[in-house]
């Protein structure tokens, strides 16, 4: 062990947690590091021996390395390992001591860990970490909530370690009480859900109803994202369409035809889709994305379908010429209304769980580092500049004049797919989001009377305040 | 206390329970009856003193005044009221006994119970009970779930309450073990949310599209139910369109239009999202219900947003002349597919909790009784009873047939409403998840490669077994 203590630790030297370390210590702080089985710490420290880490190989070395109030970064597996760590960890440490999880964990359980490590006065923060390995190691977007004065006691390193935007400031804030980190980290992977989904859903609407070749939609892709769809979902796709087959006999057959559909989850957007549900807002257009992901999995399922269900039986018509820049109009509207749910969920969440979370600054700190970094996050941080209390991304007047110049043609694309039988969960679910939340009146008066009707659950009145049930079973 | 001692006993004598239990009572059963406060049990036996009804006035009491082995329906709000009862019993009864909870549990907190009760040796059986007041007095639906023999022990109360299919057969039926019969009722219950969605949303095309008046909407439904969407549900909304306003000054109003559109929820049809999404269920159909729900439940917003967000300025043309006929179909064709999920989830959940649930049995204890009785529930019995194993309703003959004809009017209805600005997320999402379904080929091929590209995730391929990394950052 060495004699100089180390400014902060790292435990789990896993990529993200190696990555991680690596990029405190290039920043020129002095990082403890330490893992559970001493291989990864023999590793590290024989790749990066010139490097200011302090390694240690049991757990009290590794407190005892740490200056005082001790910092200290789980990347460790969510759930159960992370409570193991904790437990290991918490004998030795001293009250005002930061404990930060930076894995990929319910915000549920952050919130119970928080108020449960807060009675023996120990600090917990919850951070989310977006950008992968890669982002770990060069300038992730980072997402803590917990203590506001334990995030002052980190932060000097956060900022220093943080992705930079185009505006030289770091993709990193304080978030909020307990969960909030977390939280706002899982409504990003919710979102990245909904971008991904509806960029494959216009791709496979130019591929299937249009009929673009693979040149030709990696060269769309390419020029969408030096427009308003600048993203780096969206480049990654224009180059994604370029590559070829690594394995296959045929060299020049697309990469992505060699790709199995079916599509993966680790769990975050569910999460998302589940606390929408949970909380009372209406998330349409990524839970469509979780259950894009789901029905793929299906792919027997959908084999045999294939072979027995029937599709529209007549060719439908379309403007070549146009129908290209109508679909990229169709995405970002598409992403309009996948945004403006998750940042309604976002407001929801913190009257829910009483964060007042900053939303102007959530767009801000999404801008770079991100898997959901695009030119787009700059629009909404604007947005909220101008209006910290903006009720809904669709009420600023950006977006409510690009969404009423696109929805024209993002009808048109979705009745197109439609009659074509090419699925556009996400994208039909945001067209008819956008119709019910611009609805001054909606069917659900019928509802009412319906449930009143059968339940007596009773309803509320246009003219008057109150609840009322009406006699449906007197003959009038 | 009376000398004879009560077959069954019901505690909580709310309108729920009062309602079991005189119909128990009326099929020839002593009935012991149990209230915490003693005033509901005085004014039943008040208004039912000629009844063999065996009050108790202290939990003691109640229990003793029941045969061995005990059964007692318990009718209390679920949660810890549910619980607060089961710890009052629980040190008086004797092994053996069974316990039911009829109320609106969560099937989570149905199979903690069942776990913990069984290792005391007493029986626990989640009952889901469908029909409402009217339908607890005279035949409800009926869902128990937990141990077979005690299933067998109060078989010969339950068949005979429960309504009556055309058939004869009781709608009550061995769920499964544990929290099945909770689960089974809960997606009834999202299956009910999404029937009410899609009737809403028909209503809402054919009066704003359509431009039908109301007595036309309403003679429009009627005839409807007496086709293939004879059911409850139908035949209520028919009603309610009739009906006119009770309080306002203009007694020819609507009272449709009487009633504030806000569509308010008990959370069950909540919770059948929530746990498809947990499982792995594409439910899309019913989780855009409950999301209707939600939305609607935004009146201030939407009434903001109705004045400055744009809608189509094109006005849309249809066949007057067959208009009301193809919505009729897009009903039907959206009604197969909410029942085709929500039977997928039952699929999924049965496999998930291993449960053996008999779908065929479901859709035969569902055709009376409940809110959603209906036609339709007879030609999903056939279907199982055809093939057991039946993967997903749409590989039915018969729904295969009726979704292949009513396709392509569904797709017209829909591309319409979305055209003419009329919200339409079950309807929409009824048609995006067959065509998910039939697709051989989805994009989550362009998916995986973007999740392989951004975070390593590796990806499986359609030529070979494993889980394949392409070399993203390497020029080819």
């Amino acid at each position: 062990m060495s004699d100089q203590k180390a400014q902060i630790g790292v435990v789990g030297l896993a990529v993200m947690g190696k990555n991680l370390a690596l990029n405190i210590e290039s920043r020129g702080f002095t990082v403890g590091v330490y893992n559970r089985s001493r291989a990864k710490t023999d590793n590290m420290m024989k790749d990066h021996s010139e490097k200011k880490l302090v390694p240690s190989f049991t757990v009290e070395d590794f407190v005892n390395s740490l200056e005082t109030p001790r910092r200290i970064l789980m990347m460790v597996k969510a759930g159960k390992p992370t409570d193991a760590v904790i437990d290991e960890l918490l004998p030795l440490l001293d009250k005002g001591d930061v404990l930060i999880d930076g894995g990929n964990t319910n915000f549920h359980d952050t919130m119970a860990r928080n108020a449960k490590l807060d009675k023996s006065g120990i600090n917990f923060i919850g951070m989310g970490v977006s950008g992968g390995e890669l982002g770990a190691l060069q300038g992730p977007s980072l997402m803590p909530g917990g203590q506001k004065e334990a995030y002052d006691l980190v932060a000097p390193i956060l900022e220093q370690i943080a992705a930079k935007a185009e505006d030289g400031k770091p993709c990193v804030s304080y978030i909020g009480p307990n969960g909030a980190g977390h939280y706002v980290k899982m409504v990003h992977n919710g979102i990245e859900y909904g971008d991904e989904e509806l960029i494959d859903e216009s791709y496979n609407i130019l591929r299937n109803v249009a009929g673009l070749s693979m040149d030709e939609l990696a060269d769309t892709f390419k020029e969408w994202n030096e427009g308003e769809l600048d993203s780096y979902l969206v480049e990654i796709t224009a180059d994604i369409l370029t590559r070829k087959d690594d394995l296959g006999d045929d060299k020049n057959l697309p990469i992505v035809d060699a790709i199995l559909d079916r599509g993966a989850n680790k769990g975050t957007g569910k999460w998302s889709s589940e606390d929408a549900l949970a909380i009372g807002v209406p998330q349409s257009v990524i839970t469509e994305s979780v259950y894009a992901r789901y029905i793929s999995m299906l792919k027997d399922e959908r084999v045999a379908a294939s072979k027995v269900l029937a599709g529209p039986t007549e060719k439908v018509e379309f403007d070549k010429s146009t129908i290209v820049e109508k679909v990229r109009q169709a995405l970002f509207f598409g992403k309009i209304m996948s945004y403006a749910q998750g940042f309604e969920q976002l407001r929801f969440a913190s009257e829910e769980y009483d964060w007042n979370l900053q939303f102007g600054q959530l767009a801000q700190i999404w801008r770079e580092g991100c898997i959901i970094r695009a030119q787009f996050l700059q629009t909404i941080t604007d947005a909220f500049e101008k209006d910290p209390k903006l009720t809904n991304l669709l009420l600023d007047d950006y977006f409510k004049d690009i969404s009423a110049k696109y929805q024209s043609a993002t009808r048109e694309v979705v009745a197109l797919a439609i009659k074509a039988g090419v699925p556009v969960p996400s994208l039909s679910a945001a067209v008819t989001y956008y119709d019910s939340y611009r609805a001054e009146v909606l069917p659900a008066n019928l509802l009412q009377a319906q449930r009143d009707y059968f339940g007596a659950h009773t309803y509320e009145r246009v003219d008057r305040p109150g609840n009322f049930h009406y006699s449906w079973y007197e003959e009038q």
